[in-house]
């Protein structure tokens, strides 16, 4: 298993034109593989405008144009390519916000339906209801590269740690996410949520954020970012588009679990995360 | 059911002189109190200076001296007071890291011993193996105020998130914890733990540290700290002996969790946190 791989995040916001956005994405693979990149990652809602009367148009079954799009990028180019999020046209006509991750060889190794469901109201800040337009999954999703396994989970899921409680028992040395914070909690909350759930859980997190689009409502606050398990800050972006390049070495997780064992001090004598 | 009170972190260190510690407790109690404190908070081994050869022979049993100076500080100035952690000499001459919390009558309302010891290597940096000393305890302890509900934990158990989201569904809306960080992990992780714990579950944290004292080896961080449940610092000293008033307001908790549901959105028919 290799132990040392090089993320690029493409932090970008989809065009209201589906071709246009679909060459942005290819773009940006390109500039990736050519600068190294073994993991490219996309943000949440990659294909679309971050506007939820937009979401059911742009809804896609799973295996549709904009999964085959990075699915073929990924086998073209011989890359694992976190698809961001997508929404997903799913069974009996429910939508989902749907992440996928595809290997080398372009074959899906991982599918998330985001868990829980943006709805709040802030008294002076951000008002947002996903649940109007997308029903929740129901799974927590982790996959296996050659850098060994890794776990899934979209933006809102993050501040849920029972998700990775979980996954941490499954083995993951590393967490992705497709995201896309606001400007009331993106300031407030974006970098603690990244280093506290690499602290805690002792595991990279790599969290890719939708581009802020001066020309729609939505203010996203961008900023993707890599943490290590010591919760330190590998590299973070502003708000515009960018592509980020960090060297990740898992030794790191092997070592802080060795000298500061805190999974392995958990009392699970006296309570546990459990999946039901 | 009162929303309003004020916190005093009385950050200090033992001296080697018992009398002398317990001057120096009743003189912080005094100002405290002085300054409008409802809430006096001690850190991590507030009796004893902080090397782990001299927990045994500071240990007292619940009831014993400084249990006593405290309960009776509580009732003669009719506040509340978390007495730090105390070394407990329990049952079969067990030793535990114990913290304890009185009400305004100087009556016992909380008794936690830490759960998690601090057992850590960490390459050129903090080397410690509490467990050498310490029995740790298998209790999660909440506790009632006029205030309303509390948590109790004690330094390193903040490590451990399962602890608080079982507190959270008894509804606890502060947490105490008396603690000492070291120089390895209080600059990379303190803020961000006591942050992380009142962002993730929407409550209040107050973290009271030890002070350093120059004349021992161990390097405390300090850094007393109160967060609000917006993951904002309220407060936070240096690491020399200082006492730090916050004022705390409990609607905060409410607001934000009407606000920003996060805790209803929690999905218990996919995972739950459960205590054995």
């Amino acid at each position: 298993m290799k132990n040392r791989f090089k993320v690029a995040q493409a932090q970008i916001f989809a065009a209201a034109d589906r071709a246009e956005t679909a060459e942005k994405i290819r773009n940006y693979v390109v500039e990736a593989v050519a600068g190294g990149a073994d993991f490219v990652c996309f943000p949440e809602m990659t294909n679309c405008p971050y506007q939820t009367k937009l979401f059911v148009s742009y809804g896609e079954p799973e295996g549709g144009e904009t999964w085959r799009l990075f699915s073929d990028l990924a086998a073209e180019f011989k890359v694992y390519i976190s698809a961001g999020s997508i929404p997903e046209t799913g069974e009996n006509g429910k939508i989902y916000n749907t992440a996928y991750v595809f290997d080398r060889e372009g074959k899906q190794i991982a599918k998330h339906r985001k868990m829980h469901l943006y709805d709040v109201d802030v008294k002076g800040g951000i008002r947002f209801k996903e649940s109007d337009i997308f029903e929740p999954g129901d799974s927590i999703t982790v996959f296996d590269t050659e850098f060994g396994r890794g776990g899934l989970i979209v933006c809102y899921d993050i501040r849920f740690i029972e998700i990775s409680r979980i996954m941490i028992d499954q083995g993951i040395r590393f967490l992705v996410v497709p995201a896309a914070f606001n400007n009331t909690t993106g300031p407030l909350h974006w970098e603690l949520l990244f280093r506290a759930q690499a602290s805690l859980n002792q595991i990279f997190t790599i969290g890719t954020a939708l581009a802020n689009d001066p020309d729609i409502s939505f203010d996203s606050w961008g900023h993707s970012i890599v943490c290590s398990p010591w919760a330190k800050v590998l590299s973070q972006a502003d708000e515009k588009e960018d592509l980020i390049f960090t060297d990740i070495n898992l030794d790191e997780v092997d070592q802080i679990r060795v000298q500061m064992p805190v999974l392995s001090h958990r009392r699970k004598d006296v309570y546990e995360v459990v999946e039901k």
